[in-house]
């Protein structure tokens, strides 16, 4: 039996939240996936003998310390490690459990900051590199270079090249910003700044806040619980507003703003007869520039003379999304594979020539695999370290060249990799409508926000929920609470909106689509849905587009003329991996929302934090943590939420 | 018996390493440090019932968890807490023993990183306002300010103000340089700049640098240890020149460069019978100004009036280091109390008014001993969080303010403390000769280096050795293992140079004396000595003056046309206890360092990462990391490496 079952309500409420594929019938062993495809491979690695995640997961369970789990463990200095207990209430320095577990959580804040500040700065180096013309990148949505330069004080009569060169060097300024962040000044509701400046949690620009509060994090400087958290949330509001914001800009600047379409998602969208090139990540600099180069019919003919139908450039996890939101599906990028949890069982399809890793979200021990099923692992960003890989490291400005040589080795891979056992995972493809953006969002409600003020105040709409996440076993099978909640929330008639790997598993699920509306959602929503043309999940992207998703929070609120924590909205992380959903979550709690989270995080070591982050932060932000594994009880939480603020707001 | 005998070899070698005062002896229990004045103190702390840093740690030897103390224990994400073991030889994620152990290590250098680059940028902060007229501070060193103006470029004939003004942004703008550290260019050896460019560990900005290491730490994205451990390395580059460097600079041109003279350490400095306010912490920024103000009459009028004899500013670990080293001792400044693992057991003295706490190394748990011994804390750093402290945040500018009300907070607690039972530490008083540095070695020597190359050729001297060191009781009682390498080393004449906490133990056991010459150097050393009237160690001042430490290597090397590497020379720091130290050591060994660390770190959970630090390194750098508890054979290993050097120098 998995322990997949044993932890938390994560399966127990969705009939077929295991869908046991044909073989896995046959030897009658539980699945560690929502997904038939994901089980499916999962029987094949295993029969291989290959290490994998779901294993792993089983195996770690055995060995697991409650220290740790409980987030009363540290380990920074040479006097520890250190444990509490009830012989040892204080670490030999004298932090207490509070301190210790909150500041074990601001630890990983810290990371997630880390994260998106550095994607922010990649994005802003590509834009001044576009701009003064070094890249194959063009300003594709001059109107986000408008919007930044406005934030910027940037001449908005400059020619574009010139703005947008002014505009990246701005956000690049902006990111080692010494006083308060403009991005945090100029896009933060003033209710908002009010919060913020109350609580001492106004931002100075990411890259100073991640200095102090990393120092913050070693011993002997902060060992108070309360100014451990504050500095959490004011991470999590450089991160919103200082890195976030500035980076989709951007993106969306250089590679489009994201409009809904169709697309396809799920194992089949990998098809052994092409030379296939995954893009992995959560940049999409690598991966657009190779999606340009594909489009060249001389690699496609270099591909064809190798003995493929052609080069196709899939998307992988987070870059992915970010590709598949802009690009419109085709014969070169045919769509998306899944998320993370799924990498080790996709790459064994035998259908993949190059994995093209670019910053985060990939796993250390893919070469066991790279050297079974044949094909190349390489690394485009430096920080990427996966052992076995080949460096081909991405500056704005080399894209071509490496994009270039990216394709030649997937078609020299080609070759060798056709003695390779291929898994026909054809049949598993599901359509999905991709590209939800605020902007998208008011074009079809017609250039304004008005209709969709107007469902939410009749209660056609009860409220918005967005489903930003990762993917983790920690609670159930892959994406099984994702998708259990999500068809929870829409049945309540509730719109959700679904970002980051956790969107993979809506997608996947089949709950993006026209279809999901008679399906899955209340009578209420259906009927919007339907008015609007809309699924009751709407794809906004990437954990990445957290940002996104609070502006359009933010103009939602303006547009009320109230405070976003008066909104009938929340969120929910139901399935949270790693430290970008830790500072997320933190975003999210700053912003005023209803933050539903879970696996648990590791603090039930301290009943003060717990009490904090749970209860007492309402008082000081509007917003709080809500835990629980089970989609049901999660979904009462929210709802009751919602309708909280319905009440106040008298709607 | 205590467990600090059950560790290591830490006490063995030295017949009075427990100096057991009368009372002690009373109770026949053994001591947790070198030094009689912390033991005594120690006694009463326990009488009292107070929880306190030795008995912490006795407490936590029973509980302690091995895969911490190993390395190999994760707690990043929600796929974990794991931990690997012979059923678990991977992380959930993939990663292997490995990668956890040196991402573990990654974590605590990135930790160091920010924090120098925090000092950093607060030091140029303060020299932009200073320059501007906005603080109570002047340029005492326009040496200094010269010297960081031909780094940057900045034009030499300025005024003094403008030119000020200029190297302060320069600096600033240096931390977030997006390509290579200007510090780095400009200072580091030719040689040494291959070498960083060979391995790729030319440093940018140390605020990117911290972005890229910080994210390169999360779950994910680097899972070989190589790359981790070369990722520390650049971290110890881009702290050293691009931190460190312009830091101890800064401070310099601030508050004057360190010359060398008389001061007096231990509790004895404290007489009860004065409001005593202790600046406690690594920034000298407040308690200069401290200094200043009671200077003025005024305020030692009002102490008086309170029934004092007067005000006094004592030194406080790190912080008073870095006023020792550049002030005279007298009576407004009477010296240093000790290092940071003292700070319970002078803050029990009864003779403390208020405890000011900057930037890190203030304990966690210290209101109790505020409200037992009637003293304030007072943080004037935004990320010092000790519950029960009083915020006076310190913003360049506003250090009048701050002083003047830290003052009067002083004098009202005086009349308060008059009740409290004050101990009787006025015999615990030792002087030591201080304020060391490049400068005041050449000016010593007649303004030339050349004296010094000299006895280094001739043998007088074999070599020269940096300890830079916190304290920690992970390998004995505090300060026996600093204590004896030194004592160790000279005997073998071999010339000490004393930075960081441990510099602390070094002046209080009487190393840093001329005394010391005939007591305990070798007959070589102690000639030259007493030629040069200077101690056999060294007071170079605090951790953050590794970079002060470095740029005196590069000179010597320079001026003998050789690599660092090449050098008779040697870094120890024999109780490392935090981050700082973590990120110094990985600056010593890039810089081709052999680098003695006690207590062992917590990486002994992989063979690999134990092989690579320990011999591989040496190959790429030409330093490595040399472990061992017992000092007589850490200064074989010592000597022994400087032997080798000699004679691949033919000296």
């Amino acid at each position: 039996m998995f322990g997949f079952f044993k932890k938390g309500n994560g399966g127990k409420k969705e009939e077929n939240f295991c869908v046991e594929s044909d073989l896995a019938k046959g030897v009658g062993i539980k699945m560690p996936s929502f997904h038939e495809s994901v089980n499916y491979m999962y029987k094949q690695v295993k029969e291989a003998g290959l290490s994998n995640v779901a294993d792993r997961f089983e195996a770690m369970e055995k060995v697991r310390c409650k220290f740790c789990k409980e987030g009363v463990s540290c380990q920074l200095c040479s006097m520890g490690p250190c444990r509490i207990t009830p012989q040892t209430p204080r670490g030999v320095c004298g932090i207490d459990a509070h301190g210790i577990v909150m500041r074990n959580l601001l630890i990983k804040a810290n990371m997630g900051l880390a994260a998106y500040t550095y994607h922010c700065r990649e994005a802003a180096l590509t834009l001044l590199e576009t701009a003064r013309g070094n890249t194959v990148y063009e300003i594709k949505d001059p109107a986000k270079i408008d919007a930044l330069a406005q934030v910027l004080g940037v001449d908005p009569n400059l020619p574009l090249d010139k703005k947008a060169e002014a505009v990246a060097e701005g956000v690049l300024k902006s990111l080692s910003q010494n006083d308060t962040s403009v991005f945090v000044e100029k896009l933060a509701p003033e209710s908002r700044k009010e919060v913020f400046r109350k609580l001492g949690i106004m931002p100075k620009g990411p890259m100073n806040e991640l200095v102090d509060s990393v120092t913050r994090s070693m011993t002997n400087i902060d060992g108070d619980y309360v100014t451990l958290a504050l500095a959490a949330l004011r991470n999590g509001v450089a991160s919103a507003f200082g890195a976030l914001v500035p980076l989709e800009m951007i993106q969306d600047a250089l590679y489009g703003t994201p409009s809904p379409h169709q697309c396809t998602v799920d194992f089949g969208v990998l098809d052994p007869d092409y030379v296939n090139i995954l893009p992995n990540g959560h940049e999409p600099f690598v991966g657009m520039a190779l999606v340009k180069l594909a489009q060249d019919e001389k690699f496609q003919q270099m591909a064809r003379e190798a003995g493929a139908k052609g080069i196709r450039i899939v998307g992988s996890i987070e870059t992915g999304q970010e590709m598949m939101a802009r690009l419109e599906c085709g014969d070169v990028f045919p769509g998306l594979t899944s998320n993370w949890i799924s990498i080790e069982y996709f790459l064994s399809t035998g259908a993949v020539d190059a994995f093209v890793m670019d910053m985060n979200c990939s796993l250390a021990n893919l070469k066991e695999y790279a050297d079974k099923y044949r094909f190349k692992l390489i690394a485009v960003s430096n920080i990427i370290g996966v052992p076995g890989s080949i460096r081909l490291e991405y500056k704005p400005g080399n894209e071509a060249k490496v994009a270039e040589e990216i394709i030649k080795l997937a078609i020299e891979n080609f070759k060798e990799r056709k003695e390779v056992q291929k898994a026909d995972v054809s049949r598993f493809k599901q359509n999905a409508i991709v590209g939800f953006s605020a902007e998208a969002i008011v074009e079809a409600l017609g250039g304004t926000l008005d209709p969709l003020l107007e469902v939410i105040k009749s209660g056609d709409i009860k409220g918005v929920v967005a489903l930003v996440n990762c993917t983790s076993l920690g609670n159930g099978p892959q994406d099984s609470m994702t998708v259990q909640i999500a068809k929870e929330l829409i049945k309540r008639d509730i719109l959700v909106i679904g970002a980051g790997c956790g969107n993979a598993g809506l997608q996947k699920a089949g709950l993006e689509t026209l279809e999901a509306v008679d399906k899955y959602a209340g009578p209420r929503l259906a009927s919007v849905c339907k008015a609007l043309g809309i699924p009751p999940v709407l794809s906004f992207g990437t954990c990445t587009d957290t940002g996104r998703i609070i502006m359009t929070v933010v103009a939602i609120a303006n547009a009320l003329r109230v405070d976003p924590s008066q909104l009938p909205v929340a969120v929910t992380a139901p399935e949270y991996m790693e430290q970008k959903a830790v500072i997320d979550g933190f975003s999210a709690v700053a912003m005023g929302l209803y933050t539903h989270v879970s696996p648990v995080p590791p603090v039930t070591g301290s009943d003060k934090v717990v009490k904090l982050l749970t209860e007492e932060v309402e008082a000081l932000t509007g917003g709080k943590i809500a835990v629980g594994d089970d989609p049901v009880q999660a979904a009462d939480g929210i709802e009751e939420h919602i309708m909280k603020k319905r009440e106040l707001l008298g709607i």
